[in-house]
């Protein structure tokens, strides 16, 4: 079958071995799959990637990826998925049948572990015609979501799972800094728990717009004005040392909760000094180099930095729910469909902010 | 008056004005004061704290140390005291009389705002035979409780403050990384509210010996054994990539917590690699220099900083109260009185962890 494979730093076009789905496995047929960010970063910097999750496990093994995950052996991205079920393997229940449309957390089950979707060298993720999902993890697709939707349900459970780790409170006003595919993913979710006043920021009009898009109540140019100012006239206290003298004193208020989404270095330090004392920064936006911080500064402002990552099946299943259900709008993201044979110029298109707001891959194309 | 005044850059023994106590303010006999880990940065480094202070304040005014704080003029240091009251200002109410021995926040509030004792121009911290307290922030010392023990009264608040900021059940096993006076006091405050088993790790053997004093269950050298590894063994889950992947499977389990109580560069990276994934870690240490973390680590893992400051009234009073019932048996902490022309040597003496637990100065002596 063909797939776009990761080869040498490049993405190929190749044909790949056939599957056939194990124990509790189902085989599917890729209809849509979203380019992530990550896949970007992993094009060039896999390795690295691999170093961070083996030190996140503590250097026992390969922690998240696994392992026995090799770099410089073929892997097929693509773990944001729509698919149909093509063909159930043995010990499975059948009860999705061939032709039901599915989404599934990007993790398949196997004799050995568990594989992630997307940054394997053993199964290939949705840049490929085909896929090996595990039957209990599917989720069905129900009439009238249409496929591209469905697809997005994985980059918009980053978000309900960011927001589900903010301690909010019904009155909070919430600070989203970055726009990108996270910060569309935490403005949707914070919109789909009723929580509001959102404030917005991101340099880029395209990202502004798609954060309007998709609920932000205010949406702000940082080159023009400062997200924190605005904040400020929504009754949010200021990091003012009447502020730090109230604490110190035992007066409190609302913790104010901004969502950093951005992930360049030096942007948690810039958020440690410009969001008030007692903030809490959800820190979603994944930023894999080195970063500097100021400890004697977010103590001082007894910062929190609440670091998130992926989310939970209730919190995937949720969001699936929420798409079918109107509750989350995506009906606008999606800004551009390519094939196999055009993955390799959409990784290089989306490097400019302003191209899209989401590609989807359709291997039938 | 006699004092030891901070003078470009040193500790020297001179007189100084006499003090008149203004509304609301009482005039106090300095009995006891203790010497911080931030005076001897101070000493040096007045000026990093001072801009420090400011950028935590949003860059607006002084931060807690207050806009007009200059610090090339004559400062006395002092915050951990036990006074007795001398002599009541206008508009005091006089409830508490002249001979009684308390002790208060270091913060005296004057006609401007609020003084903070020991980083001020304009009022003297402990290191002085009289100080000006606010009577409102007074806090008898009860018949029975020795002064040295009351003035120990500051610095247990702060352990009392980062447990409190921790979110720990009552299985919780808490690992203490760092046994100088924050590490201590944190200790303290786990054992106070009946937390445990505490786990403690310093290079330092007189270090250790303290935190075992103040009822660590378990202590370690970080030098001869790793204390994740005995956290381990209390049945902490490790960093390993099945935890990893039982929390992305939605597992849950308590979440653990590390109180980083050491303050240098570096730590908090160390501890981000070395805790498990989900962890909170309490960043009590105060680390004033720059320093470096990989946020991809924190992300994968999913870990909480949480930077904690100071304390609350309230936590302030009830640490009083647990030394006074003998909850908290501070009895042998200080290891050593000074008069006021030992200060400067002191300051010198507590550069090495193994020569002191804490030293108090008595400026009567």
């Amino acid at each position: 079958m063909r797939a776009v494979v990761r080869r040498n730093k490049q993405l190929v076009c190749d044909e790949i071995a056939e599957l056939t789905p194990g124990a509790g496995q189902v085989l599917v047929k890729t209809l849509a799959c979203g380019i992530c960010g990550s896949d970007l970063h992993a094009l060039h910097h896999m390795e690295h990637m691999i170093e961070t999750s083996r030190r996140a496990s503590g250097g026992g093994d390969g922690g998240p990826m696994g392992g026995g995950f090799d770099p410089t052996a073929d892997t097929v991205f693509g773990h944001e998925f729509c698919a149909e079920i093509l063909e159930h393997g043995p010990g499975t229940t059948g009860l999705l049948k061939p032709g039901t449309r599915v989404v599934s957390v990007p993790a398949t089950i196997t004799g050995t572990g568990v594989e992630l979707l997307g940054y394997s060298n053993n199964l290939p993720g949705g840049f490929a015609e085909r896929m090996i999902l595990s039957e209990m993890m599917l989720l069905e697709v129900k009439n009238g979501l249409p496929t591209d939707q469905a697809a997005l349900t994985e980059p918009f459970a980053v978000g309900a799972h960011a927001v589900a780790k903010a301690r909010l409170d019904k009155d909070s006003v919430s600070l989203v800094i970055g726009c990108g595919p996270v910060g569309l993913a935490v403005i949707a979710g914070l919109k789909a728990k009723g929580h509001g006043p959102v404030i917005a920021a991101d340099y880029s009009p395209r990202r502004r717009a798609a954060a309007e898009m998709l609920g932000a109540d205010l949406v702000i140019d940082p080159a023009a004005e400062s997200p924190h100012a605005r904040w400020e006239a929504f009754g949010v206290p200021t990091a003012r040392a009447a502020q730090n003298m109230a604490r110190m004193m035992g007066k409190t208020f609302g913790q104010p909760v901004v969502f950093e989404c951005v992930g360049s270095p030096g942007i948690l330090q810039h958020l440690i000094e410009a969001s008030p004392a007692g903030s809490q920064i959800v820190v979603a936006g994944v930023c894999m180099e080195t970063d500097k911080i100021e400890p004697a500064i977010a103590i001082t402002k007894e910062i929190e930095l609440t670091f998130v990552f992926g989310y939970s099946p209730e919190e995937f299943a949720r969001t699936l729910h929420q798409i079918s259900e109107g509750v989350i709008d995506v009906s606008r993201v999606v800004t551009g469909k390519v094939g196999l044979s055009e993955v390799a110029q959409a990784f290089v298109t989306l490097g400019d902010p302003e191209s899209h707001v989401k590609i989807l891959v359709e291997p039938g194309r």
